[in-house]
């Protein structure tokens, strides 16, 4: 079945409450609004994929931050620490099984894997 | 370094001529311009992600076609018989060494990795 990606962010009012959309292979595809700032984490595992779809995200990370406007994309390279902010809405893509606070461990911004 | 899809697409003349534009763990993230009919092909070993950027692309499957126009987004899944044709601007996600052509075998058709 195809996603409208727009149609599923328009079924979803938490922020930072990634739902998965689709998969291909052992990945899942996910999508997220964003709003404020997450949590400084590292995915020692894996890269991190991030489609800017509307609005605007900034990656912080500790060399410095990477601004993404609609139809921008970046991969944060695995085990490099980041922290998203921003007013967004983002295709995100990551092996299933990949934890949204990576290795900053559980706390409130910590999803479980969901469907829409 | 972040990559604005958009641009990329800008640079790209020729058609079924993947594209790549990053990478993520060991896929391949392709812009690609389709115009025409491709071949039917499958690829036995993987999924394969499409998500439409402009235009619109008919992924014709022996079961049925999916018409899919900007932001929407569809995986064949490993195995499947397909043939995209259509006027469109589109992401592909695949596993690095994945043919485009498939198992279909080598043609004009057939593109080399490179990227843009």
């Amino acid at each position: 079945v195809k996603v409208n990606l727009a149609d599923a962010l328009a079924t979803l009012d938490e922020t930072f409450s990634p739902r998965i959309v689709g998969t291909m292979n052992d990945y899942k595809l996910m999508v997220v609004k964003v709003h404020g700032e997450f949590v400084w984490h590292t995915h020692p595992e894996t890269d991190d994929f991030f489609l800017v779809l509307s609005g605007e995200l900034t990656i912080q990370m500790r060399d410095g931050d990477v601004v993404l406007g609609p139809g921008e994309l970046f991969v944060v390279p695995r085990g490099v620490e980041h922290c998203p902010k921003g007013n967004a809405e983002v295709l995100l893509i990551e092996p299933v099984g990949t934890v949204n606070t990576g290795d900053a461990g559980p706390s409130a911004l910590t999803a479980p894997e969901r469907s829409l």
